[in-house]
């Protein structure tokens, strides 16, 4: 495989596979070398690697880099069997996540399984394919949205929707960064995204990084700033579609989407169209994970860990909210924008 | 004086007044004497003692004490000049604060000067007249707006606005309190309040203490708690209203405001009738003060300090927000509960 460098993952081309450690973010900037699988899975379990888009393409390039130090060693392909048993860990790695468990059965080959070549050229090239459609889809949903935004715009966006968790530019963040590329004089506004403060940690740095003007809030500050007619239009991301066009993203955004709604400010759910679930009629069939206190009681990372509020406070801690479509001026997907009927319109004929 | 005790400040009466380190709650309950006015002032300006009016009245009693050693020790009274040093000593300890100035010019009955009285019992009947008052003015907001609270109910409410700022049981949280003491069965809502945490750190310790059920969130899950109709009543503290019925508070009450109009929950502004501003038209002429970038970088205090954002992202960290009337259902003073009409025409009558 050749060389590759995106934000938070890199290979060298030669065998030298390394990630961005995440963990330690903004401050430190420390790459890690993943030399084997083993590597890799301890550092998707561990949060080094985090983001579903890019955790599914650091396997499948561990997976790659094993195949092919293995071929070398041996001077001979290795067998199906032999590389199911390393993707079947890799997968383990992060039970729940959808895009590794699709990203490694595509490299395992399922629906090809006659003329499956397990030859370390042929992983590279299908890992590729892989990682070049991730960068495909973030460019296809910037450009995309970058037509919505002015030369003057305040952009608010919640969460960390950026390059940092894919090997693409991002989705809302995505967006940002392509008006930015085009020369549109724009400033965003960034919701630090309590509890885990995505916003405050990896959406700040990756602007930073790019020298695009940006302001750091708390997230009950956004509102003011509408009143004060402060910002043009929100982007956030979308963590999963329902067929109706409700979505659920990162807690908060909900807040934000009524705020908006109130003063009249444009709100756009972003994401890949695989992230619209043709199975989940809407909202409402939207399960919501709840978390655990210690994160609503004070904050912890690599940056240090504090507790204000007296020990063992209850708190409620949901890790996503749903939005529904009324308060949604338009999707931006890769495939294009969509309106609540357009969505519903093209959700239809997919179900044909 | 006679001895009292409240929740931050108690005088043994017999020379010894004590406050609560607020600094270091809410783990650590650590009482500090103030023996001399010194004392005193570095506690405040140190925020020991926090809460204008905490401060007006602890600024009191310390001039009570200082009067009362001094008296002793050389078995006459002191001269009103005397006083006036320790006094104005006092009050530059916090220039800004109203409540601190009104009390020790009190102190110093500027308005009777010619039957002046600087003995020690008159200015012991002073401050606890004083007191009294701020006691009394809590209990009348809290009786007046327990009425509006049920069984079963759900109340949010925002920032600090307790016992713990004042002598008395607090304003919106002497609602809760009161309603509590009534037997009525309710549960809080504490949003954290950020940056600084009020709610997280001040209002969970204050509701612990009194095992009235709360749950603490992020300031962005409310509205997940209100589209799920588990928030029947929003209540927040008021530092300024104007006289159409704008008000000022805490940062964040604004966006609670708009989310609760969104929703049809009931929101109140809840504050002592010396809150309402004549001299202020509308919202628009309430300045609001921005501090600085450090509070929204990260957080610190008695538990710790810890920066999370990039080192000088910029900020945008307003202390409060202006509230307009119209997402004002109405506002619970210690002279009643006031509908925006309501309110205007009791102004309209003091302008008279």
């Amino acid at each position: 495989m050749e060389k590759f460098e995106y934000l938070s993952i890199r290979y060298d081309g030669k065998g030298l596979l390394e990630i961005l450690d995440q963990r330690k973010l903004p401050d430190v900037e420390e790459w890690l070398v993943s030399a084997k699988p083993e590597d890799m899975i301890g550092y998707i379990k561990q949060l080094s690697v985090r983001g579903a888009p890019l955790i599914g393409v650091a396997a499948c390039v561990a997976l790659f880099l094993y195949v092919n130090n293995e071929e070398s060693a041996r001077a001979q392909c290795l067998t199906e069997e032999e590389v199911t048993v390393v993707a079947t860990k890799l997968r383990d790695a992060r039970p729940t996540a959808v895009n590794l468990m699709n990203n490694l059965d595509e490299m395992l080959q399922l629906t090809v399984k006659p003329t499956a070549d397990f030859s370390a050229a042929n992983l590279g090239r299908i890992a590729r394919a892989i990682i070049d459609r991730e960068v495909d889809m973030c460019a296809r949903i910037s450009v995309a949205g970058a037509e919505l935004l002015s030369d003057g715009d305040n952009v608010l966006t919640h969460c960390n929707t950026g390059a940092i968790a894919t090997p693409g530019m991002g989705t809302a963040l995505g967006i940002i960064r392509e008006a930015w590329r085009q020369g549109k004089k724009i400033h965003v506004y960034v919701d630090e995204t309590r509890p885990l403060l995505q916003g405050g940690r990896l959406t700040t740095y990756e602007l930073a990084r790019e020298k695009i003007p940006h302001t750091l809030i708390c997230d009950n500050m956004a509102a003011t700033l509408m009143a004060q007619g402060k910002i043009q239009r929100v982007l956030v991301g979308a963590d999963r579609i329902a067929c109706n066009g409700d979505f659920a993203n990162k807690i908060g955004t909900y807040s934000v989407a009524v705020l908006a709604h109130y003063h009249g400010v444009p709100f756009h759910g972003v994401a890949p169209w695989s992230t619209v679930d043709l199975l989940c009629p809407s909202g409402k069939d939207i399960p919501i994970e709840e978390r655990q206190a210690s994160e609503v009681q004070g904050v912890s990372g690599a940056f240090g860990n504090v507790r204000w509020a007296p020990a063992n406070t209850p708190t409620f801690n949901p890790a996503f909210d749903v939005t529904p479509v009324e308060l949604v001026t338009s999707h931006i997907l890769d495939t294009g924008i969509y309106t609540q009927q357009q969505l519903k319109d093209s959700i239809l004929t997919k179900h044909k």
